[in-house]
């Protein structure tokens, strides 16, 4: 386990992003994994920011809105089927760790533990949240919301990021 | 002038971001500078995203509001002098052009024009937008809004990313 500069590495974890990477949420006893597409990281409130999106409809969205904070990892082997798994079935219908044979491992930081996978970890505690308003979204991106589930943005405060291998 | 991967150059960004960026805004014969120390970089709604957090008290604040896009201006030579006047003096009481002795040139794709100068130009067009609400900050980042003039945050695609040297 290598300790890593976030924005370093921040052109790596965007691609694996994009591929396919894992948000991973607890509150309590209740526990999920999703598969994200889309996340930005960067520099906000004078802190190294990860933001990631959940649709109301997901059944993590019930989760991390009573979670304090959140972990992704951005596997660095191949995933596909898990990706594709986690990225599919809802966690309402499917134990998904059992199903993919993912166990986590306690966050160094957090409440949130991180997936058991070699990869990209980064332990996030949310600063902020904010549910889209369809009003300020641009016309041509409305098709992204035919049941009008709109993302929440969650902003959270990378606190630990390393390297699995 | 050398087009460059936005992910790529992510992590040059970010840092030159944190030592102070340029927000450049227009919307029809309005047009300011304001320096930026925070942002963000990914990819959202299927489109490469840089954000931009703009406090609701700042001359640009009423500019962007009415603007369809804006430019942020990563210098790579020293600019200390103009990243302190354009982050401490408001358009409003100084045309802050003409102060830091700055052009700006037109833009590739989009109608806010980037500032004239050495560094890596992002040229973003505003797909959404998210008023702050102060209900859903953390209670430790309160104390950055002692006068509650809260960030609205703006998503901006990327249309186009370059370098001028």
């Amino acid at each position: 386990m290598k300790d890593v500069d976030y924005e370093a590495v921040a052109p790596t974890a965007m691609k694996g992003i994009k591929d396919g990477a894992f948000l991973v949420v607890q509150a309590r006893d209740r526990i999920n994994v999703m598969t994200i597409g889309w996340a930005m990281f960067g520099y906000v409130w004078g802190k190294p920011v990860m933001m990631v999106a959940v649709r109301k409809s997901r059944f993590t969205f019930g989760i991390i809105e009573e979670a304090d904070s959140f972990t992704v990892s951005v596997p660095t082997g191949n995933m596909e089927k898990e990706v594709n798994i986690c990225g599919t079935k809802s966690g309402r219908n499917l134990d998904k760790f059992r199903e993919c044979n993912l166990s986590t491992t306690k966050a160094r930081a957090i409440g949130s533990p991180i997936l058991d996978i070699p990869g990209y970890h980064y332990e996030c505690r949310i600063m902020y949240k904010g549910a889209m308003d369809p009003r300020f979204l641009a016309q041509d991106l409305k098709q992204l919301y035919p049941m009008k589930d709109y993302h929440t943005l969650y902003f959270g405060e990378i606190v630990s990021c390393y390297l699995r291998e």
